[in-house]
C-alpha cells in the first residue's frame, strides 16, 4: 500500500502542477484565487493516475497523458463544485466549499470557468477530437446522474419539476443507472482516455473501459459504505452525509431497507423525509443499518466487481503499469473497508 | 427593415431546429423538458446569423457553419440561464427563467448540459480544433465580464469576496472592460467563427473579428439605453432591470452621474445601494438620467462604431452577404433608438 501512495504522490503533484496551469489560463489574478480553492483543497488524484497508468499500460508515456489526466481530474472537481451548490454542502476536506467561501454566484462563475480549463486540456491532449468526445458524453453522463442523485432525494420540495419527476421508492436498478452515471462513467472515461493517449487499439481501449466501468461501480459502493460507517476524521465530512441530505441512493440503505421491519423501514424513511435530521436520528438510523447484512452484501460485490475488472487487463503489454492498475483497483475498494 | 426580419427568420428556423438537436444528445426525455425551455423562449438569433452570414461573406455555404452558428446561438443562451440566476431574476422574454420554472438546482444542471450542447456543435463544424479554441476563450473572456458585473453592483454583500473586490467607482475604462467581455467577445466569436467555417484567410477573420467587436460594444451600448429608456412591452422584461439589480455598469448611468450635480448623483447611488428599490425610485433615477445628454452621446458614440465597423467589411468577396452584414449592424443598434 505504501507503493501506492508513492504513485499516487509523484502522478497527484505532476497533475497538480498542470491542472493549476490549465486554471490560470485566462484567469485575472483576482479571480484565480477563486479557481484555485477547490484543487488546491487536495485529493487522492485516482482518476488521473488512471488515465496516466493506463497510457503506460498500452505503451505510452506520462508526458502523453499528463494534459488529459489533468483535464479527467478537473472534470471530477467540476462536478465537486457544482454537487457542492446542489447539496447545498458547506464543507469538504475540512474546508469551505467554493460556493460557501466565495458565494454563490462566483462558485457558478468558477465551475463555469473549470469547463473551459477542461477543455484547455483536451486540447493539449494528443488526439484532441477523440478526447473532446468522450469528455463530452462524461459530463452529460455526470449532469443526469446529478439529475437522479436529486430526484432520489426524500425531503419534499415546492419545485412542480422535482416533485412531479421524485422517486418514491428506489431500487436496485435504478441505483446502478445513477451511480453508473455519476461515478463509473468518469473513472471509465479517465482509463479510456490514457489508452487513447497512447495510439492504443480499439480492443484495449474496449478493455480500459470495462475495467474501469467495474471499478466505478465497486467505487461507489465502497463510498456508500464510507459515507455511513467510516471514522469521521478521516471521511473530512461529517458521517452519514446522505441521510442529512435525504439521499435514498446509498446501496447499503436500499439493501438494509429491503431487510428490516416495516417500523424500523418507516423510521429511516420518516427520518429521510424530515427537514432538518438531528444528529441523533441520523445514528439511530445508522446503528439500525449496522444491524443488517448489507454492508457484508456490498463488500462481497464490490469485491467481485474488482475481481472481474482486473481480468479486463490481461491483453496489456506493459504489465508493470498492469501491477500498478490492479493495486490502484485494491486501493479504491479498500479504503472503506 | 423588413428584408432583415426575413434573413433573421430564416436563419433563426434552421438555428433553431439545430439547436434544439444538440441539446437534445444524451438528454433525458424528462431532462429535454428543462433544457428545451431556454431555447423554446425565443431570440433574434442575431449571433448564428452573423456567422452564417460571415461564412458566405467569405464564400462558404448555410451549411458550413449551421453547426457552429447553434453551437454560438447556445452560449449566449448558456449565459442567459447562468445571468438569470446570478441577477436572481424571474422573467425572461415574458417566460419564468429556467431557474425559476425548474428550481436552482435543474438550472446549475441544465446550464451544465448547454456546455456539452455547445461541444457537440463544436465537433460537428468543419474546423473543430479552431472553433473550440475561440469557444473556450470566449466563454472565459463571458465569466470574467459577468465577475466584473457582479462586482459593479452597488448593493452591499455579505459575502468577504464580493466586499473585497467591489468597485465602488466605475470609469468608462472599467465598463469597456466589463462589456467587452461580457457582450463584444461573444460577438466577435460569432463572425471570426463563421469566416473559419467558409475557410477564410487570416486576414479576413481579423476583418470579422474587428467588425465583431466595434458592433459587440455598440449592441451593448444600445442595450443599456434600452434597459432605462424602452417601451415596456416591447423589452419583455422590467424597465430599470440594471437599477433594480445595483448595477453601476450601464453606460448611460456613468455618464450622467458625471454631469448630474452632487444632491442627484447621491440620490441614485443611494437607491443603486438600497436592498428594495421601488417603482417609483427607479421611475426617478430614470426622469434623472432623461435631463442629462448620456443617451444622445451614447447614441453617438455607437453610430460612430457601428460606421467604423462596417468598414472591416471592404475585403469579403460575397458583396450581398456584406450588405446584409451592414443591415445586420444598423439593425443591433437602431433597434433600441
Amino acid at each position: 500500500m505504501s507503493d501506492i501512495m508513492q504513485v499516487l504522490g509523484n502522478i497527484g503533484s505532476k497533475v497538480d502542477e498542470k491542472m493549476l496551469d490549465l486554471l490560470a489560463v485566462g484567469a485575472s489574478k483576482d479571480f484565480q484565487e477563486v479557481v484555485f480553492h477547490q484543487v488546491k483543497a487536495g485529493g487522492k488524484r485516482i482518476r488521473p493516475a488512471l488515465t496516466i497508468t493506463f497510457c503506460e499500460a498500452a505503451g505510452g508515456k506520462l508526458d502523453d497523458a499528463l494534459s488529459t489526466a489533468a483535464a479527467i481530474e478537473l472534470i471530477h472537481n467540476y462536478s465537486l463544485i457544482l454537487d457542492d451548490i446542489i447539496d447545498d454542502a458547506n464543507v469538504r476536506r475540512n474546508l469551505p466549499t467554493t460556493w460557501k467561501k466565495y458565494g454563490l454566484n462566483f462558485g457558478i462563475l468558477a465551475s463555469t470557468h473549470y469547463r473551459e480549463a477542461i477543455e484547455e486540456g483536451v486540447l493539449q491532449s494528443p488526439k484532441p477530437l477523440d478526447v473532446s468526445r468522450i469528455v463530452a458524453d462524461t459530463i452529460r453522463e455526470l449532469v443526469e446522474g446529478e439529475r437522479l442523485d436529486v430526484l432520489f432525494e426524500q425531503l419534499p420540495s415546492d419545485e412542480e419539476y422535482t416533485e412531479r419527476h421524485r422517486y418514491q421508492n428506489v431500487n436496485l436498478k435504478d441505483y446502478e443507472t445513477m451511480i453508473g452515471y455519476k461515478t463509473a462513467a468518469l473513472i471509465r472515461a479517465a482509463c479510456e482516455a490514457g489508452v487513447i493517449c497512447a495510439g492504443g487499439t480499439p480492443k484495449l481501449q474496449k478493455a480500459a473501459r470495462e475495467f474501469g466501468w467495474k471499478a466505478g461501480i465497486a467505487f461507489q459502493m465502497a463510498d456508500d459504505v464510507l459515507d455511513l460507517f467510516a471514522e469521521e476524521e478521516k471521511l473530512g465530512k461529517k458521517l452519514g452525509k446522505d441521510i442529512y441530505e435525504h439521499k435514498l441512493g446509498n446501496v447499503v440503505l436500499l439493501h438494509s431497507l429491503a431487510q428490516l421491519s416495516d417500523n424500523d423501514r418507516n423510521f429511516i424513511l420518516t427520518i429521510l423525509r424530515s427537514h432538518k435530521p438531528t444528529e441523533t436520528d441520523v445514528q439511530k438510523v445508522i446503528s439500525l443499518l449496522k444491524q443488517t447484512n448489507a454492508s457484508n452484501l456490498v463488500q462481497e460485490k464490490a469485491k467481485q466487481l474488482v475481481e472481474d475488472a482486473k481480468k479486463a487487463l490481461k491483453d496489456f503489454p506493459n504489465k508493470d503499469a498492469t501491477k500498478i492498475l490492479e493495486t490502484l483497483v485494491d486501493f479504491l475498494y479498500q479504503r472503506s473497508f
